[in-house]
């Protein structure tokens, strides 16, 4: 994958389900989580524009809703597991960003490292009107797409 | 209990963890879907002034913020099993709420019906100042004490 | 969508994020919860193997991991709101199910009744082998076909 | 709180709702992966005699049920806030251990640096029996035992 950022992350007990392993919508969570870590890494905060951040990161008065996410699973994690996770950008629009991202199982193990899952979200970004408009799609901020454009590159 | 709502619920797979278990922390997720519920009952909803409900019930322009939650396990709850939660209010002060909770396991068969758990909330009313002032605990609206106080001494 | 099953669900708080609506992670859960009351609906646990069920639905001896989930969203759900899952059958293998999802927003209201989201989720059916061999696909066992085919063709 | 281990972490968006808040029961999620962490930091994994771990830190073969969790709240966190996770062992039994949480907002702003919620867990040692026995309580194997006590004491 060209262009990528790097996540690790523990599966937490709360991640697991019945089956023994890390439920499936927990991938999701992870992949935001993976998202928003990758935003901060640019000096952006991911939080909703009606929602104020804690992190002290640059305001942008943009928010990215989902307008897809979609996961594909090759393997289970398990309780206590570390994964990887490695965020790539697949196509990088006025408007929308697509983030691929892989799940690596056992990441330090050579031999062993394998993909436990691929995921990908297509988010648009959106400024907030008045009150009761509700948002709408803008084009992606200069500084921002400039950070992207050079992570899709990279 | 006196003066209670009762609500049943199943344990859905993402309520588990891999001890094959309901995780602790869904009991909290059931007791507000089970206070939620019952404010509903009495007509009205649990949203938050600053977030818009979707049910259409009687704005109160109040929100109901916990102080304290806990809860203490007695028995296990299982994927697909239906449990009943039944909420009583055990004090009701000038700008606060304590509810009490009980889960029943089993709850339609007379010899097996028993407790899974007891737990308990203390909500305080709230209402929103202007923007950045943030909440501040106010008198439970008379009309919102009426229902709590029937429940109460039912 | 032919075939299908529809289940009513609310949106509780704690699906909702701090954009003001459900979580985009949750539509997944919700998907789940549709997937398995529909298992139920014609007779089946949907339980692993591994983890015993509390609603004494027949026992299969079979289970379902997801080999991918996607979701496609169009209108925000809020806190509160009532949403009618509805699922369908898009393809039944030999080994795999593939189920589609359509969430409808105002599903009783004939004008505003519309798409919230759509799904998919395909599953593969597995069973358990000894201690340590782990889950191994197998095919559906005909008698849960009998049922998906009578779904699909409705 | 003599005796403690500390854990950072942040508030991720899918832990907040719609009030704009960490939601109420993500902080028993929290506490939960403190526990886990400080039991990782000593050499033990957490993880359920029937949930295979992928860590690799010693078996114990012993679980940790809670039989009790409380959380008192008395600040709000946001979406990204950084927050720092105490935990103390406040009685060792012979069979069970009561941890209790701190949870401090702002932890590197000595002046801003406050308390936003306490908590507590009381978790039993059990082992499992054979098949359809479950799980009973056992006393706490030495080794463990010697662990917390230094804790406890430091």
């Amino acid at each position: 994958m060209k262009g990528h950022f790097n996540l690790r992350k523990r599966v937490e007990f709360a991640d697991t389900d019945a089956a023994g392993i890390m439920h499936f919508a927990s991938f999701f969570r992870f992949m935001e989580v993976c998202e928003h870590s990758f935003l901060r890494s640019v000096g952006f905060s991911a939080h909703p524009p009606g929602a104020e951040a804690g992190g002290g990161e640059s305001s942008t008065d943009v928010g990215w809703p989902r307008v897809h996410a979609s996961c594909d699973y090759k393997k289970a994690l398990k309780f206590e597991e570390e994964v990887e996770i490695e965020l790539g950008i697949e196509e990088l629009g006025t408007r929308t960003v697509s983030y691929q991202f892989h799940f690596w199982k056992n990441p330090d193990d050579q031999e062993k490292r394998t993909l436990a899952a691929t995921g990908k979200f297509t988010v648009v970004c959106v400024c907030w009107g008045e009150e009761n408009e509700g948002m709408k799609a803008v084009e992606i901020p200069s500084q921002i797409r400039k950070k992207l454009e050079e992570i899709r590159t990279a």
